[in-house]
C-alpha cells in the first residue's frame, strides 16, 4: 500500500489532448539506466496526463518524441535542448543525464500546461552540484523534521522501499544530482552505517538513486577510527589513521559503487575533528579528501564551526565572526576533491541575515552554498515561508570581490574563480508525511531549491506558479491567490518575528516560537543585550569588527547606520529605541508597527486560503487550513510577546495605543 | 554486589565500648515479622559498632536489652518509652511497630554517641501517616530524580533486589511508615502496575515494606477503567465505573497484603479526573474511597490542581489562588478514609512561598503537608540547601484559624481539629547513586524530613547534627563546621536565586539555573511581569486577591507592603526598584547586595569545606567538593544573569560599581 502522494509528479489528467500526440511513441536508441528511468516515467506521466500507453517505437519516423545523444551540442554532462521540429518533440543531449533531465522538464511543462507546440529550449545546469543533506537519524527521527519520522531508518536499520524510488524522481524531476542519506551530527549508531552491518540495505538505496542520476553521500564521524577501527585516536597526520580510512573507502567504494563521497560536521557543535589533534580543517579533510580519491569521490566539510561554549559575558567574542577567521587563513589550502559548504549567513539560518562573507573570500577553494529546506527558524512546516525569495536575494548578492562576475550565484557555479567541483545544497524538508513536507505549501520550497540550483535565474514567481499548477490546480485564478500567499509570506514571517536581523529571540532547543531572552545568558553565542535604551549588538569596525569582513564595497554601507540597509539594522548595530528610521518611525515605534501588521497579514492570508474551498482537492485545502488556524495562534503568540518585551524594557508607548501586554 | 552505602546506618566502629555491654544479649517474648526486623537491625548494628555478636538470651535476667509489649503504657500504635533499669535497657511499646521504632532510636543515639547510660524517653509520633512519594517511573527514570536511576524499575520491569530492604531500614529508622513507589503522573506503561502484570514483583516488595512497617501505596491513574478496563469513560458516578473499581479494589487488597491504598494526582498537569465527567475532586476521591474501604484502605488526593493552560496575558486568573479555590468549597465532602495532600506552598515547591492557605482553612477534611525532598527548585542536589529550616517554617507557621492549636504541625497532626487520618508526605530524592542521594549533604533532608515527622519539635540543629554523626563524623569540630554549612545553605540558595518570594526564573522543564523570562510568556501562571520601573504582581486584596484567603492575623500582614515580611515581598506585592526596604536600602539595591553575597558566600562554604579534607573519609570529600565546584559556578551565573537582568530593566546602577553585564 502507497500511502504517500506523489507531490509534483502527481500528473493529474489534463483535459485539452493537444499534446497527446507526443507520447503516442517514443523512439530512442540508448539503452542505459538513466534512459530507462526517462522511458518508465514517460509512460507513466502519458498514462495518468492523457490515459494512453506510450509505445516504444522501431523506427524515428513513426516516434513523436525522440530521445537522443549528440555530444557536439556542447551541453555538457548533464545539459540539455528540447526542440519541436515537424510536429515531432526531441529532447538532445551530450549524456544520458541531460536526456533524463530534458524528459523531465518536457513532462513538467506539459503538465504545468506550459505551451510545447514550437517549443525551443536549451538549458545547462548552473551549478555543477546540486544537493540535498537529509537530516534523519538512524532511529528514525530527523533533526529538525517537521513532516513525520525518517523514510530512510527505523529503529536502527535502514529502510529500503519505494517510496525512495518515488523520492528519487522528485528529486531528479527538478535537477537534484546527489544527496546525503545521514545527519550530519553522526552518532548513536550512524557511525556505523560505512560496515558491514548496514551495507546490503545501503547498496539497494544507492542503486535507486543511480537510477537517476544522484550520486549518494555519507556522513562520517570523523573519529570513526577509534569509533570503528578501535584506534587510539583519529589524527588526520597519523599514518595509522590515513591508512584506515585508505582501506575503509576501498571498502566503502567498492560496496556502493553510486557514492559520491563523505559530508563531514567536524569540530562543531561538539562533533570531533582534526583540532583535538592541534591540526586545522585543511589537515582534516585532505586526508578524507586523499582516501577517497581513487574512486572519484569528494569530500563535503562544513564551515559552521563556532564556539558554543561561549559565555555570555563575553563581549569580544562574536559567532558571527567565527567562519571567516576559521576558514579564510586555509584558502587555497584544500585539495582539489573537497568543498567547503558554506552556510548562507555567518548565524544559523535566521529568517533575516547577511550573507557570509567567506562568498567571494574565498578565491581558491572549491565552496558550496548551503540553505535550509526544513523550516527549522522560519515556521517549522507550521507557518507558511516560502524561501526561494530568501533564496535569490543571497544568490544575487554582489560580493564586491574584484571579479566582474561577483554574485554568490557567479561564485558557486564556479563562473567567477573558474572551480569545477561547487554547487548548492539545502537540508532537505522531507519526512513521513502523505504529502512529503508537513506544511502542503512547503512543498514549494523542495520544488523551488531543486529549480534555482539548476537555473538560478528563474524569478521566486515563476517557480511558485509552475510548482501550484503541478501540485494543486492549473487554474489560474487559483494559481494567482497561492502565489499571492507564497510570495509575501517570508516578509509576513519576517514582520511577526525577531526584528531586522535580530535574530534568535526563539524557544531554546526547538525554536519555535518566541522567547526573546531564551539565548540570551547562554553558551551559544547569540546576544541582543536589550536594555531599557537600546538594543543590539555593534558589529561595526568599532565594535566586534565582523562588518570588516566584507569587501570594502558593503563593508562600506554595513558599517554605518545609516548606510546599513535597514532590515539588517539590527543584526550590525546596537540601536537606541528612539533612533530614527528612513521611514520617519523611531525603531519602537518600527517594531510595534511590523509585530501587528505582520499578525494581520496572517489574518489575511487564513481568509485568502478558506476562499479556495471547493477549488482545490479538499485534502489539500484542509491540511493547510489546519496550519493557518496554528499560524494565527504562533503569529499572535510572537507579535504580543516581542511587544510586550520591548514595552517593558523601553516603557515607550504605543503611538497608536493598541494592546500591549 | 552491594554497589550502594549504608547512609546513616553505616554503623562505624566505636572506640569508646562502654554501651557494648547492653548488646551481649537481647531478650523478647515476642516473635512478630517486625520484631524480627529489629533483632536483626540490633545484629548487624552490634556487629559493626562493637565486633560483637549478639545472643538472643533465654531469659531475661541475662539480657542487655529487653523488648517488650506493655498495652497499658498508653504508646498508641507507634509510640516507644527506652528507660534503663539496673543497667538493662528496656524498650517498651504497645505494639511490635513502637518496639522497632524504639530499636533504631537506640541505635542511632549509640551511633551517634549520645548518653544512653540512665536513658529514660518517651516517644509518640506527632502525625500519623510520615510518607515518601517516588516519582520513580516504570522505565527506570525518576521525575525530578538527581541520584541516579531508579532502584525500583528498569525496563518497564519492578526490580526486587536487596537495595529495596536497604531502604525499607533507612526509611524505618527514622519513623516513615508508608511509601507510594510509583510517580504521580500515571503513565507510559505504570497504568498497568496495579495488574497480573506486575504483582508478583510487588508482592514481594511489598512484603520487604511490611518487615518494618512501612504501608506500601501506588499511584493510580484516574482513567484506569478505560485504560486498562476497556470501559468508555471512567465517571466516577457512573455504576460500571464504580463496580470495575471495587473489584479491581479486591483484586489489588488481595494480591497485596500490605497496601495502604492509592495516591492520586487528577485534573492536573493534563492527568485524567473527574472534571471531564463534569464531576467534582470529593465525587471521584470518595468513589475510590469507598472501593478501598473494606480493605481499611487510604485514598491520598492531591490538591496541586491548577490551570495549566493560563494565557499569559490575563491579569486576573492566579495560579497562587487555585488550590484553595478548587478545594475550600469541598471542605467536609470527603470521606472519612480520603486525605488531601497539599503542597507547602500554593505554586511549587519555591525556595520561598508563603505557606498554602488551605491549612487552617479545611477544617472538616484529613490533610497530610507535602513537601519535596527531592531538590527540584532548591539546588537539584548539585547546589547544597538543607531544607528542615524550611520544613519547620511551615510547620511552625500560625494558622490564625481561630483554635488554640493553630499551627501546621498542629493541624496536621490531628491536634486542631481532631482527623485521624493525616500527617505529612515528601517527594523522595533517592536513586541508584551509591550514596543514594548524588549530594552527599542531601542525605541530611531524607534523614531530616523523616525526624521531623515523627517529632516536629526537634530543632534543624539537633537534626543536622545526629545525622552529620551517623553518616559523616562523629568528631565535634567537623560536626560543628558540617552543621554550619548545612544550616546556612538555605539562605545562601536563596540569596543567589530568584529574589524575595518571586521564584520561577529557572530555565524551563529542567528548572535549573537562571533564566529570569524563562516562564515570563508561557502557559504555566508563573509571571513577574517585570518592566523599567517594577517587578512583581500584585496578590493584595485590590490586586488578585489571594492575600484574602488567609485568616486575618496573616492576611493583614500579607496585604500591606509595609507588614508584610520582606522574605515575601515579591510574592504578594508589585514593587518598584526604588522602593525602601526596613534595612534603607532600595529594592534594586537589595537585589545587587544579596546575589553577590549569596556567591561570596558559596565560596566561602566551598573554602570551609575544602579545610575538611583527611578529617573525614575521602570518598565522600571528594564528591561533595565535586558538588562545591559545581555550585560555585551555578551561583555565579544565577547572581550575573539576575543582576544583569534587573539593570538592564532598570539602568539603576550599583551603588558599589561592582560589575554588571
Amino acid at each position: 500500500m502507497c500511502n504517500w502522494e506523489q507531490a509534483w509528479l502527481a500528473y493529474e489528467p489534463i483535459e485539452n489532448q493537444k499534446d497527446k500526440k507526443y507520447f503516442e511513441s517514443v523512439y530512442t536508441q540508448q539503452n542505459g539506466v538513466l534512459v530507462e528511468s526517462a522511458l518508465r516515467e514517460i509512460k507513466t506521466a502519458a498514462e495518468k496526463l492523457f490515459s494512453i500507453t506510450v509505445r516504444r517505437g522501431e523506427n524515428r519516423e513513426e516516434a513523436g518524441l525522440i530521445l537522443e545523444l549528440n555530444p557536439a551540442l556542447n551541453l555538457g554532462k548533464e545539459g540539455y535542448q528540447i526542440t519541436e521540429e515537424e510536429d515531432r518533440i526531441y529532447i538532445r543531449a551530450a549524456k544520458e543525464n541531460g536526456l533524463l533531465y530534458g524528459t523531465f522538464r518536457l513532462l513538467i511543462m506539459v503538465s504545468s500546461r506550459k505551451e510545447i507546440a514550437g517549443i525551443s529550449i536549451r538549458e545547462i545546469p548552473s551549478n555543477p552540484v546540486r544537493m540535498l543533506n537529509q537530516w534523519d537519524n538512524i532511529d528514525g527521527s530527523i533533526e529538525r523534521g517537521y513532516a513525520g519520522r525518517s523514510f530512510f531508518y527505523e529503529n536502527g536499520k535502514v529502510c529500503v522501499t519505494e517510496r525512495i524510488r518515488d523520492y528519487a524522481r522528485l528529486l531528479c524531476s527538478v535537477g537534484i544530482n546527489g544527496i546525503s542519506i545521514n545527519n550530519v551530527n553522526v552518532r548513536n549508531g550512524a557511525e556505523w552505517l560505512i560496515s558491514e552491518r548496514h551495507y546490503k540495505e545501503l547498496e539497494q538505496i544507492s542503486h535507486i538513486f543511480a537510477q537517476y542520476g544522484i550520486s549518494m553521500y555519507l556522513c562520517i564521524d570523523f573519529a570513526a577510527p577509534m569509533t570503528l577501527g578501535g584506534l587510539s585516536c583519529a589524527d588526520p597526520l597519523k599514518e595509522e589513521v590515513k591508512d584506515w580510512w585508505e582501506k575503509k573507502c576501498g571498502e566503502i567504494f567498492g560496496r556502493l559503487p553510486n557514492m559520491g563521497g563523505f559530508l563531514v560536521k567536524a569540530d562543531s557543535e561538539g562533533r570531533p575533528g582534526p583540532f583535538a589533534y592541534g591540526r586545522n580543517h585543511a589537515d582534516g579533510a585532505n586526508m578524507l579528501a586523499r582516501a577517497v580519491k581513487p574512486y572519484g569521490g569528494t569530500i563535503i566539510w562544513r564551515c559552521f564551526v563556532y564556539n558554543c561554549q561561549q559565555d555570555w559575558r563575553d563581549r569580544r567574542t562574536d559567532r558571527a565572526c567565527a567562519g571567516y577567521d576559521n576558514f579564510m587563513p586555509l584558502d587555497g589550502k584544500f585539495d582539489d576533491n573537497v568543498i567547503l559548504q558554506i552556510k548562507n549567513g555567518p548565524i544559523d539560518f535566521q529568517v533575516r541575515e547577511p550573507v557570509h562573507p567567506l562568498f567571494g573570500g574565498l578565491q581558491h577553494t572549491n565552496q558550496m552554498l548551503e540553505v535550509q529546506i526544513a523550516q527549522e527558524y522560519t515556521g517549522q512546516q507550521i507557518d507558511v515561508c516560502y524561501l526561494v525569495p530568501m533564496w535569490k536575494e543571497v544568490l544575487d548578492f554582489s560580493t564586491g570581490c574584484g571579479k566582474p562576475e561577483d554574485t554568490v550565484a557567479d561564485i558557486i557555479s564556479g563562473r567567477t574563480f573558474g572551480q569545477q567541483r561547487c554547487g548548492m545544497a539545502a537540508v532537505a524538508n522531507t519526512g513521513r508525511d502523505a504529502n512529503w513536507t508537513g506544511h502542503d505549501l512547503a512543498g514549494a520550497n523542495l520544488y523551488g531549491f531543486g529549480r534555482l540550483a539548476f537555473a538560478p535565474q528563474l524569478s521566486a514567481e515563476e517557480i511558485a506558479s509552475e510548482w501550484i499548477s503541478l501540485q494543486i490546480s492549473r487554474d489560474s485564478d487559483v494559481n494567482r491567490s497561492i502565489s499571492d500567499i507564497l510570495l509575501r509570506s517570508r516578509e509576513v514571517y519576517e514582520k511577526y518575528t525577531a526584528p531586522l536581523g535580530i535574530g534568535f529571540m526563539v524557544n531554546p532547543a526547538h525554536h519555535y516560537g518566541p522567547n526573546p531572552e531564551g539565548y540570551e545568558y547562554s553558551k551559544w553565542g547569540t546576544y541582543h543585550r536589550a536594555d531599557h535604551l537600546a538594543v543590539g549588538v555593534d558589529r561595526s569596525a568599532g565594535g566586534t569588527g565582523y562588518s570588516e569582513q566584507y569587501f570594502e564595497k558593503n563593508a562600506a554601507l554595513f558599517r554605518e547606520k545609516g548606510t546599513c540597509p535597514e532590515n539588517l539594522l539590527l543584526f550590525f548595530h546596537r540601536v537606541p529605541y528612539t533612533y530614527r528610521l528612513h521611514s520617519g518611525k523611531t525603531l519602537i515605534q518600527h517594531i510595534y508597527d511590523s509585530h501587528f501588521e505582520g499578525h494581520e497579514q496572517v489574518l489575511q492570508m487564513q481568509k485568502d486560503w478558506e476562499l479556495l474551498e471547493g477549488r482545490i482537492p479538499q485534502h489539500i485545502f484542509l491540511r493547510v487550513k489546519e496550519r493557518f488556524t496554528r499560524q494565527v495562534e504562533n503569529s499572535r503568540e510572537w507579535c504580543d510577546v516581542i511587544n510586550s518585551f520591548f514595552y517593558r524594557k523601553s516603557m515607550i508607548p504605543d503611538e497608536q495605543g493598541r494592546e500591549i501586554f
